[in-house]
């Protein structure tokens, strides 16, 4: 085999060598294998441990999960582990080794495909797209047999390839130890390559031809950054790999060097970066990476885990603890942002809605709910007391909602305060701006808000009427959008002619390479998950603040994604 | 009996006098009774023919329903007779009657109930608000096993007394012979009030009291532009009613006499009025009541009715005959505007979108399916051979999709050109402005649009995150947002600047009350279903157009819906 080199499009940076693994789509296509009967018992002994090594494997990845991790795979986790402990998947598997006197695998794999047959046969949309949750749930069953036979072990340093790779799956090859993934399919805007350059895992997608050309045990070099991908390197491909290995590791360090610096650009202004959080270690890494405080302190996860509403006493020690992890730095906590599409077992959202995106979900949820948003401001308004604390209000779609929420939060303040509580003597309220018609209507509320934290990721979404979870619709959903851009602009000017701060909370606050974009519209506050704030630090430090700004009328004159790409390029300061 | 008064919302104007048929929630709760051995084949005969007459009722009224409201029945009405053709539903009900001796109604109470756990245990969103559709069809058949004894006859001239109605029964209702509706839950804001209106039926919502007062056979005057109630009217209230009705039927005669006026401000500025039509019916009525055109001629209805995908010369030929039937007058055809929400057999539209209305539809469908844009544009080029016609593109959301179709227009009337067609030396394309981002772009490819056309039902779904159909958001949804009514400035604005025509055809632009705002905001060009086409020119003959547009700057000014409503007050003109 010589070198050959194969292109893909650069998804999450980084270099990796190592040996290729190849995982190619149906890999469940199993052969019929039959066993012997007195083989019955060790098989049902075989299937029954990979069960519990997926359920284990699950429950342990979700507890190391945490952070945006933890809400964007959470998820996934969840739904998987429900669908583990259908007894109608086991014990079809079990009658089939039983009285088929089939192999595990190929009991598995017979198991699917009734599965599958019964799901086309029910004709009905949304179920049929579950199968995929059902092929993985199979298809990590299938990798626990096999890892029983130390087959699956070697992972660790191996490039996996594949034709695409889901958002859960990435956390735990890491966590195995694999280098890098390329994928034939996929796009660099989806969830997964978002989740991998969080994760620092290098990806290539949409290599078209990596299915045809690696086989399992190739060796080869892949470039996150540019989308190469080498098989068989020579001397120079290895030579480079080690510079830009080298390179990183400087990059880390030089990163890590950044921890105690100020976020200030080249002519001087100091960029506000909070970090979103919604657990202890999330609130100890802000805290240790200097952000000025939490900026969206997520609270959903207080109502995922169980079956239960939490109560206030269990709410405010969660608030409390998050105040005091960032000792004396702001807390931002919003409310509850539950809906449809979160697993979400209390009953409290509704699960018939047919656009849960566009439901009953956020404030409209907690509205709906008796007593849900009173009792959260309760125990928010006593975490006040234990230091500076703001209430951002999730999916506020104009006046009504606003004013609403603010004559709760004064009655909450009150009660609390009259029963004998310690509680801040101010209390800020900010709406989140993310559905189009509060940014559309915001001079209208304005005086209502103490300030503002925009969420590109939804508000991005409804402007582009564009679910950004559906991958058919390829790489519409895109924050690289005139009407965003315009609409940032008027957010911010809006916000600072009354002088209410406002800040960016979506995943573009997160990527370094939005950065001068961001600043050249006028933000100064930047709200992002602690893993790449470093990053975005640096990516700070090397704008001029003044320049971006006199070029903002040339970024709101591009007429689309092209567009406005030809000016980050233009505009983006090379790394030092 | 003595009087009594109830109060609900006011949904679709009309006085009514009848008898009240009180139809209560869970009126399937039949007594289980049981039949002889010799019974079971008339049993079966009966529900078999209640089947029948329910497959030939929906066909019916599949047929007689055009324009809007076989849009907005007609998706209902598919799912529905997909339902009752499953067999699994029908042959559960034939072996209930057949081996337990019950009789057909209990069966098909129990057959309900054994679906109904099924979904219940499947524990699936999207499934389980299916149902509803299968109480619906259920309910039909239980209508129908009645009417065959000549129970539910007696309908003719009755008013029904619900807790709420469904769109495909109002006009099944109408057409009975009911008189008016009242409802204990829903808003004036449904889907079922705007089409009540549109029937001119009179309803009334909200009546939270009316299922507890009112009794089978009690004597009830309603007043759908009141909101009012009366049980055992007295002298008075009948006097009234018939006050009302006369002056109802003064106005329809009046309204009659406008079908030759034009539609003309009282300060002199004609005010373009197209029709929305998707049949032969709507393209006459659209003629004979002096349509300046058809301003939204809808094409999904091609593919909605069989499995095919129509080819280009049926697409031809329905398209020609819209053209021939508006004698010279232009029609504005849209591009299928097909998604997931639709009942689709063609297998065009995706079926497994967890949001099907933020997903694969309009434009982007149209575009990712092979050759399905190129043959309808061919389809249309030739029928512009026979009068004039415009080309509508739905679900723009920025310039490089009108780009792209724009060059594929015109590759396909080169083609058609070169076979040898007759083809229009102008084919106008334009855009549907629905997207928010469209809205928000618009200066950067008003250059690639002839004209506008701003569909204010889906733009104000997505500016609001709020789905239109769903009935836990409340009014939460809604056209009265100080968001809308700044988009729609600013997209005028742009759009006359340039000299692009630009008119509004959502259901804003079909409701006469909305006229006063829409002329203020500078619109000139509405196209509406012609059912309400009358009572539009005459609210449009009463406005002073430059007082309106004097006004624009307080309704713009208005904060809320409340503000908005206030100035819709104050500029409305007590009609003549």
């Amino acid at each position: 085999m010589t070198r050959h080199v194969l292109s893909g499009t650069a998804a999450a940076r980084g270099s990796a060598l190592g040996r290729a693994r190849v995982r190619l789509p149906h890999a469940l296509d199993v052969a019929e294998t039959r066993i012997a009967a007195d083989e019955v018992e060790a098989e049902l002994e075989r299937i029954h441990a990979a069960v519990e090594t997926v359920r284990e494997e699950m429950r342990a990845l979700r507890e190391r999960l945490h952070g945006a991790l933890a809400h964007e795979v959470g998820e996934f986790l969840d739904l998987h582990a429900l669908l583990l402990d259908d007894p109608e998947l086991l014990q079809g598997i079990d009658s089939l080794i039983r009285t088929g006197l089939y192999s595990a695998d190929y009991a598995l794999r017979l198991q699917r495909d009734r599965i599958a047959a019964v799901f086309d046969g029910i004709d009905d949309a949304y179920l049929r797209s579950r199968i995929d949750d059902i092929d993985q749930v199979i298809g990590r069953l299938h990798a626990a047999l096999h890892r029983s036979e130390a087959e699956l072990q070697g992972v660790a340093g191996e490039i996996l390839v594949t034709d695409n790779i889901a958002p859960t799956e990435l956390a735990q090859l890491q966590a195995q130890g694999v280098v890098g993934v390329v994928t034939a399919a996929g796009s660099a805007l989806s969830h997964s390559a978002i989740l991998a350059r969080s994760l620092h895992l290098p990806l290539v997608v949409g290599a078209a031809q990596a299915l045809l050309k690696v086989n399992d045990g190739d060796v080869l070099v892949i470039d996150g950054g540019t989308g190469l991908v080498v098989l068989e390197p020579d001397a120079d491909d290895l030579r480079a790999h080690r510079q830009r290995s080298d390179e990183a590791k400087r990059e880390r360090k030089q990163l890590n060097r950044l921890r105690r610096e100020p976020s200030r650009t080249l002519d001087g202004t100091d960029i506000k970066l909070w970090a979103n959080a919604e657990s202890r270690e999330d609130v100890a890494e802000a805290h240790a990476l200097g952000a000025a405080g939490v900026g969206l302190y997520r609270t959903e996860f207080l109502f995922m885990g169980s079956r239960e509403i939490p109560d206030e006493d269990t709410q405010f020690r969660a608030y409390r603890d998050a105040v005091l992890g960032m000792t004396g730095r702001t807390v931002t906590i919003r409310t509850l942002d539950l809906g449809a599409d979160k697993a979400d077992k209390t009953g409290l959202a509704l699960r018939d809605e047919p656009n849960p995106a566009l439901g009953l979900r956020g404030v409209r949820l907690s509205l709906a709910r008796d007593g849900l948003l009173h009792t959260q401001l309760r125990a928010i308004a006593r975490a006040s007391g234990y230091g500076p604390v703001r209430v951002l209000v999730p999916m506020i779609s104009g006046a009504e909602e606003m004013r609403t929420v603010r004559a709760m939060l004064r009655t909450a303040l009150a009660e609390v305060r009259r029963e004998g509580h310690e509680v801040a003597a101010q209390l800020p309220l900010g709406a989140m701006i993310e559905v189009p018609s509060a940014a559309l209507s915001l001079s209208g509320f304005i005086g209502a808000c103490d300030f503002l934290s925009i969420g590109t990721n939804d508000l991005v979404q409804y402007l582009l009427a564009a679910d950004r979870n559906n991958e058919a619709l390829g790489e519409l959903y895109t924050p690289l959008h005139p009407a965003l851009l315009r609409l940032l602009r008027d957010v911010v000017r809006i916000a600072q002619r009354r002088g209410r701060p406002v800040a960016v909370c979506g995943e573009i606050a997160g990527d370094a390479a939005f950065v001068p974009l961001l600043l050249a519209l006028g933000l100064t506050e930047l709200s992002l998950h602690p893993a790449t704030l470093l990053e975005v630090r640096r990516a700070i430090r090397s704008c001029d603040l003044s320049g971006l700004r006199n070029e903002a009328r040339a970024l709101l004159r591009a007429r689309d994604r092209a567009g406005i790409e030809r000016w980050l390029s233009a505009n983006t300061q090379a790394m030092p």
